[in-house]
């Protein structure tokens, strides 16, 4: 049985964790058998957002404490997330993961990622253990693996230029495909960068996790 | 192409609806190709759960605005959802549903439903249109469809004596089953009042959801 650890950015769309990427992936690794534990960094949420009308709330919310509902409960900080207790990693999308596990939404190519994330990314980077990166998660990939990291964020032309700004290579890819680094074992897809609905989301995302327990 | 109208209670297991079963059941809907609205009330939740702790928050949430949460903001308010414009009606389950749609979770048989969620499930009960209900959200069917109505919270006894209590006539149910009360083409499922995992909840969901299409 896999064991792999999956990051979450908090719990919504537009602040945090996109919930039915989030979900789609657990429900593809509960379904290939793999054993999944959630994580999350301790630290607030860059803001809240009211997700009926978009607008910015005077809130303050903790990333851990909203991704657990994702997970019922079940989820540990990412500062004690380590490779060697897990054989792949995946890192679900949504807005979080360009405001929270990093600030890429805001500064783009001169993006720094939040430090227990970076460290336990760079971790399974290091290790040599696969790791799966879903709608804008992939942002981060030249921060965790340095020059010429293969990744995808769909077709987006400015982010993409981010992306090879920070030293990647792009890969456009349509929503139901994945793009692999083979040397590096990363795998990524687009899912709600381009997806239109759920059903789009799920044909890359099924895909992204076979091909990341494939690789561990 | 079916229209169905998905009522969610919040965004997480302990204070609004399970973020898996909502999941699933779009999923599914999307899956059979479906078309579906959701709708949730517009009234502050009961309370806010930490869902790392499990203890209460010291702050308010508003039902509608966290729900937009699942669907990422397509939602709409619950007073607007008439049965004339729907083939059928779901609604997932979480604490939600028995502290925000109704308080059964507080008074259990002596409860009652939140009114425009009332009306909202009389309509397509007065309509003969067929409606789902997951996890603890029938404990709300006796308030609904009256005396006789049949249903299962899973297999739990004193929700179930509740049940019966208001006038339901209860049914033990395994997770991954449904129970069906033809004449007033309700569906049932006990979702994670039973399931240890999401594979087991969405065993009886995407049972659930079939069943409601073909009798819509």
């Amino acid at each position: 049985m896999k064991k792999v650890a999956v990051i979450l950015s908090g719990c919504g769309v537009f602040d945090g964790a996109e919930i039915h990427e989030s979900v789609l992936t657990l429900l593809a690794l509960a379904q290939a058998g793999a054993q999944v534990q959630c994580f999350a960094p301790n630290v607030d949420q860059h803001h809240v957002i009211n997700h009926l009308t978009g607008e910015e709330m005077a809130e303050r919310r903790n990333v851990l404490v909203e991704a657990a509902r994702i997970c019922r409960g079940e989820i540990k900080d990412v500062k004690g997330l380590k490779a060697a207790d897990f054989d792949a990693l995946i890192l679900p999308g949504g807005f979080g993961a360009a405001k929270n596990l990093s600030d890429f939404a805001f500064k783009g190519a001169e993006c720094q990622v939040q430090p227990d994330v970076l460290a336990a990314c760079q971790d399974f980077a290091q290790a040599g253990k696969a790791a799966g990166y879903i709608c804008i998660a992939p942002a981060i990939l030249p921060r965790v693996y340095g020059q010429g990291v293969e990744g995808t964020i769909g077709t987006d032309q400015a982010t993409a230029g981010a992306f090879d700004a920070m030293g990647g290579v792009h890969q456009a890819c349509p929503v139901d495909q994945f793009r692999v680094d083979e040397a590096r074992k990363v795998v990524s897809t687009p899912a709600y960068m381009l997806a239109g609905n759920i059903l789009e989301a799920k044909s890359g995302i099924d895909k992204l996790v076979e091909e990341v327990l494939r690789l561990a």
